[in-house]
């Protein structure tokens, strides 16, 4: 048995932007980014990770327990990892997440500038590949074994393993707001060409998630 | 009291489009295009309207019904009144309605190419202007009065009205389909810099409906 390959809480706006625009240090998802993840930002899940108490159960928690839990690797794109760009700046950055980032497995960053591991606390080592998308997905399998790999994101690395079909489950949450510019998921895709179609939809007051599925082999 | 200006019951796919691809007199919403239209085609409303008994009631059926109720005027791209292109054809067309369109009011319908008007039964009259989309609607609005002017499509139309800032709300229909190809209604437009925002959004079984409003001088 091989892990399925998945994209899980993609949060995008009514008018298709996975982040906002003017990505920075400040504004990591781009400005207006925040807004997209209402959803999430309210719910149990997140707010025992974030250590605060409370927040919402249902199906939005539901979700949000799914996104994290039961990988054996993660593959992010450069930007979700860091803020700098081109080669990589002796500044020590380890990620955004502190010493105990929320991966607890192998993840793997795409980059063209090498740059050797990062071993983190609670399990989490950052590997980093040069070699492209391939690669880098057979890397993380291999490390996986039995459980699923999850494309952490941005827009632009999920755009990239839709393209190649690579994906196997993709769990979308339009989000009630509009961005206006920022990176558009769907852009120049022809998803039902690529073998996905939709397989469930399911609205809540927050978001609307939809979650699109290939068959292996489609 | 003047009357506003009105897109509504605009159908897109997850993926963004407004109609399915490879539009023609055997498929005049594209191929696939009719999915889209799942959240309308079940309601008492649109049931009545084509002569059918029963249909689902609830908010799908007072969004249908909203669709084509009160309005003193309409516009519509060339597209949506008849599959020919280029120069009138002399062969008859009166749109794809019957004799008894279903508008009941001064319809204007955008085109480069003069025709005559046509009178149908009803209260229907097309109107046909080949001065611009500003032009139209000070027309329709002349011929509405107090009433609401509706855009009624397709995709291309409604994108210049909202490219103008020219309608005041858009309630648009989410469908849980793909389509991969077509029209995309969102593709470089930056709806918040026009002064849009989600005034609304309502998920339903079969939609997720998303109002979007602008303010009159913002």
């Amino acid at each position: 048995m091989v892990g399925r390959v998945k994209a899980l809480g993609f949060s995008i706006s009514v008018d298709g932007f996975g982040a906002g625009p003017d990505q920075s240090l400040e504004h990591p998802l781009g400005k207006g980014g925040n807004t997209l993840h209402r959803w999430l930002l309210g719910t149990k899940t997140f707010k025992t990770m974030i250590g605060q108490d409370g927040g919402s159960d249902g199906v939005d928690n539901a979700l949000a327990h799914r996104l994290m839990d039961g990988f054996g690797a993660f593959i992010l794109g450069r930007n979700m990892f860091a803020h700098s760009r081109g080669p990589w700046p002796d500044d020590g950055w380890e990620g955004w997440w502190g010493d105990n980032p929320p991966y607890h497995a192998p993840t793997f960053i795409l980059t063209h500038h090498a740059h050797e591991p990062i071993v983190m606390e609670g399990g989490t080592t950052f590997h980093f590949v040069t070699d492209g998308i391939e690669a880098a997905l057979e890397r993380a399998r291999d490390a996986a074994g039995d459980l699923d790999v999850k494309i952490g994101g941005g827009t632009s690395t999920v755009r990239q393993y839709l393209r190649a079909g690579l994906i196997d489950d993709l769990h979308i949450a339009f989000s009630p707001v509009l961005l206006g510019r920022g990176e558009a998921l769907f852009e120049g895709l022809d998803l039902p060409a690529l073998g996905y179609r939709v397989t469930e939809s399911t609205p809540t007051d927050l978001a609307t998630h939809v979650m699109l599925g290939r068959e292996k082999g489609s």
